[in-house]
């Protein structure tokens, strides 16, 4: 019997979290304050994030233990299996060994609970009673939802509206959990009532609700917000991935010599890369790649500078690949991956030439993923498909070479709530679209330009 | 670290399925032809069946072989971890230890495929080429198309008009892996031509897209039929949920003393439940409880007497409890569970008290559903939420008791698809309803008598 499933011991689960911070090539720009140009301090996000994560955001430790109650919360999933995709390798008859590291086993079905489970512990434990985030199709709202019913703490949801009447499934998972979900923008917010004063029949937008949970958080002391990505304390969470991932290549006496994964806001991607990232530093070769949509090319075709992270401008201003803060991707678009920025650990690392960034179109998107699903069995989330796409096109490019590479999927989440989006596929309905650069570039002149050199001194 | 989660290594996966039928305390009576009461010989089925299937359908052999090839599909996902359920335990505040059996891993989230990889093995090794099946919401159908495509098999799906229309997603699942779908009834065959003539309209039902799948299968020389449930060589496959369990608990030194499933056609129950029955049936204690809607009450309120398998009368004769073929659940039902029948070996069980059967109000079942997804974080299919509900019940006897007994619930899918029917119970909409007495008794009117005596001789 030729092993497929490489499971690991709960008490194998990792124990801390790895901090890439310290071993960053490059010095890492910090946030700096929308209207200041001025750089955080810890007092600057303390009205909307507990202290804990705080110091993670900045933390040069280059390990964080795993308080208990977060590793009791990870046993409930974790540690995820990494499977061998045989099927997949003797379809594609590639010398290439291919391997995937599912997160799609989790409660809601994506690698999203590792930072939450996290991130409703540090709440509660400073005694927060209420966390407030935004949420466009559902993933990240719902593994919120779901971290906070266990930790007991309240959960509000701002639900981007179109998503909230088109896509009713993932809010009733919300509910399910026991979360308040409501469609954005609301009248419970001035960001909310603005603009529906203005345009009475918006269908929302990700900014938007952004803008809502945020003030929600910051106008109730009993609440706190949460975000799913971007931000440093996320990625660190995340790579519990990459380090179990580790372990179980070693049970099987394998070293990755290719990992791949999707980059949205950037955190399932560095959670599984940042333990390799590591190891790349440290003389080891390895490609490390990060897959994006054509139709929303961040880290492929956006500029590396500070941007807003969100279309209000409200939020600190992160340096990062950016297609600009007023960027929407193509109605055309199926494919997942929307988000005009990306973690600045992420967009760093690909400035430095560690993370290869890669552009694919969606049609050959969907197409993986319909291979996947007819040769190993699953049906993985459109935003995981790219990754998916680019584990295949590694594992075809070492059938012609003759290379019996070792090839690291990283698989985000499953697909069962976006079958929407395959049914556009099965119909004809997509197109492969890529973002024009001119369109880029002019969205970027409402960018305003931010001195640097007074920043990193 | 407490432990959560029990897994087994991949070579543990039972390499024999377990055949209760030498073992039964009573003769189990056979299937026989609708028109003639005689019992079917295996050429009266083997237009629809192939010969292995046939053959294990009636063995006496108290295991059976898992072929090397459906022990590799097993791998992807078997075995199945058994879980406890301590954030449940804790919620109870009960001193019983409650374990759950987690069939929704499999890639379409049911244990379903156990025995859609098998028959599509099997019919594979028999040279066909193509198989039909019907689905109702798409369980069933989502599995056989999984399988197929595993083992490079056509499959085709007459799915229920009404679901083809109302519930896209699990037949979008189905495209995914490949299988062609036909809303039923259809012109594509005699029977469904033939009520679409008398009614243009109809929204088509389960005993027609069996008339439907059994045609076309029986009329092309290449295609078989397949069953999901109800069925000996069905419920055998199924066996594997079972004797993994057992080996897990095992491995923790525990021993199950109260075991729940729930019974629609029973093959989920039947596979959990069988191995304990063996053990129930040497002598060992253990309450072995399948559960079903009082909206669908076969086993608690139906009679023990053959009757058809379908409402065309067109599928064998089974002795079985039955509501009657005519059977059709009230509209206000969401929980799942509804067909009129009952697997005959399961029936046999409970007439001779070795399985008590158990009915639930639906609303009681999905507040249990929400207190098993807010403590252990899985929502469950509203079938499985049946299982939940018994569990919970039986462990908070334990409570009451002070005794600390092992409770397996056999957990057989997960909800995802099924949102719907939690929007329902969410807004109210949803009644306890328990089907009269009156109507099953004129029900059973319909049902001809069939003199037992002459068979079982």
């Amino acid at each position: 019997m030729e092993q497929v499933k490489i499971t690991l011991p709960e008490d194998e689960i990792p124990q801390r979290w790895y901090n890439i911070q310290p071993d960053l090539p490059a010095p890492l720009a910090p946030p700096i304050n929308p209207k200041t140009h001025k750089p955080l301090g810890p007092e600057d996000l303390s009205a909307i994030f507990p202290m804990e994560l705080i110091k993670q955001e900045v933390s040069m430790e280059p390990w964080v233990e795993i308080p208990d109650e977060v590793m009791r919360a990870y046993q409930l999933w974790r540690p995820s299996p990494l499977c061998r995709a045989r099927r997949l390798e003797e379809y594609l008859d590639t010398p290439a060994r291919i391997y995937y590291k599912d997160e799609s086993v989790s409660p809601p079905g994506s690698h999203k609970p590792n930072t939450a489970v996290a991130q409703a512990y540090y709440n509660k434990e400073a005694g927060v009673k209420r966390l407030c985030t935004e949420t466009g199709a559902g993933q990240w709202g719902s593994a919120l939802s779901f971290s906070c019913t266990l930790f007991d703490l309240e959960c509000v949801v701002y639900m981007v509206r179109v998503s909230y009447e088109q896509k009713p499934y993932r809010r009733l998972l919300m509910q399910c959990w026991d979360a308040t979900v409501h469609p954005s923008p609301t009248d419970l917010t001035n960001a909310g009532r603005k603009i529906r004063e203005r345009d009475p029949d918006t269908t929302g937008s990700l900014g938007i609700a952004i803008s809502e949970a945020v003030e929600d958080a910051a106008s109730d002391e009993d609440s706190k917000y949460s975000l799913g990505s971007v931000l440093n304390h996320v990625l660190l969470h995340q790579t519990v991935i990459g380090l179990e991932t580790k372990k179980q290549l070693a049970l099987v006496d394998e070293e990755a010599d290719v990992l791949v994964g999707c980059v949205g806001g950037g955190s399932n991607f560095a959670g599984a890369a940042f333990p390799f990232v590591k190891d790349k530093l440290d003389g080891k070769e390895i490609d490390i790649i990060g897959t994006e949509p054509t139709a929303c090319p961040t880290m492929t075709k956006g500029a590396f500078r500070y941007d807003y992270g969100d279309t209000a401008k409200l939020t600190p201003m992160l340096k990062m690949h950016t297609l600009g803060h007023d960027f929407v991707p193509p109605p055309i678009h199926a494919g997942g991956l929307r988000y005009h920025g990306c973690a600045p650990l992420v967009c760093l690392l690909v400035s430095q030439n560690v993370i290869e960034p890669r552009a694919y179109h969606q049609i050959p998107v969907f197409d993986s993923a319909l291979t996947f699903a007819r040769t190993e069995g699953r049906l993985c989330a459109p935003e995981t498909s790219h990754a998916v796409k680019a584990g295949i096109d590694e594992a075809l490019k070492c059938k012609e070479t003759g290379e019996e590479k070792c090839i690291v999927i990283a698989y985000s989440g499953h697909g069962f709530f976006d079958l929407a989006s395959f049914e556009k596929y099965f119909e004809g309905d997509l197109e492969d679209y890529a973002y024009p650069q001119a369109l880029i570039d002019k969205a970027l002149e409402d960018v305003p330009d931010v001195d640097e050199s007074s920043i990193m001194d």
